[in-house]
């Protein structure tokens, strides 16, 4: 079973692809989306064409994306909160699971403490995936994370 | 032509078809799209699901909908974002031209006043659409007059 997890963004959008198989949660593949347009439906757009493209090339069963609850910039977390609706837009045409999960969620899940900083959060994904020496941006941790999140639910049930 | 406005909401989606000719522009159906589902996930899929039966039916080439610069409630704020990511990202994946106005610029385009209240902008809906008789909430009533914009903005192309 794929899992993708995604961290939304107005300009930058991280993503991780695991595989979960009965034993362990693997990486696939991480990396940043950019989004270079600076108008607003220029970059729904854009941001619906290169998740459209990854949930293609990767064909994940379940997307687990990042709730959002509040930012300190309304403006930026509204664009964000659009950004969301495309993506989750993006993945329910697919056919796709979607699960969501907020950020002190993911966080207490990982590292057992939900105000963890995210160099913690990179540790255990690290640890996880047993990748030591994986170094990605926050936004790509934080994507992986929501995906190891997901895979280990998925592994309870 | 045919032109649907939209004026996105968490629980009601005020939605408005018109058509243009050379001579003028004419209402064809207007209403309210009610989203049941209390959680995220399912109001997402609701909006899709309503949102597209709308573009099935009414068949539209331009989709205008309402920017959302700021809201007095973070929180409902950003659910609304989102739902205008969603329409707007429906309305790309049916190949729609979308548009964007701000509802100042809505009021003023009809009105000639920035600042103009619900009550004058129904009037004006009445007045250019030459329907009377119409009686409509505020929501539908906002979705006609993107409509409105976006016919009168082609008119003059």
């Amino acid at each position: 079973m794929i899992i993708l997890g995604i961290d939304p963004g107005t300009k930058r959008i991280g993503y991780g692809v695991i595989s979960r198989t009965p034993a362990k949660l693997k990486l696939i593949k991480a990396g940043l989306l950019k989004i270079k347009s600076r108008d607003d439906l220029g970059s729904i757009r854009e941001i619906k064409k290169q998740v459209g493209a990854v949930i293609k090339k990767f064909k994940p069963e379940i997307v687990s994306i990042e709730k959002l609850y509040f930012v300190k910039n309304q403006k930026t977390g509204m664009r964000v909160a659009e950004a969301r609706g495309v993506i989750i837009s993006s993945a329910i045409e697919s056919g796709l699971r979607v699960e969501e999960y907020g950020p002190n969620e993911v966080k207490a899940s990982l590292t057992g403490y939900g105000f963890a900083d995210k160099a913690s959060v990179l540790k255990m994904v690290k640890l996880v995936l047993k990748e030591f020496d994986l170094d990605v941006l926050d936004d790509v941790s934080d994507a992986l994370a929501l995906a190891i999140i997901a895979g280990h639910k998925k592994a309870l049930f």
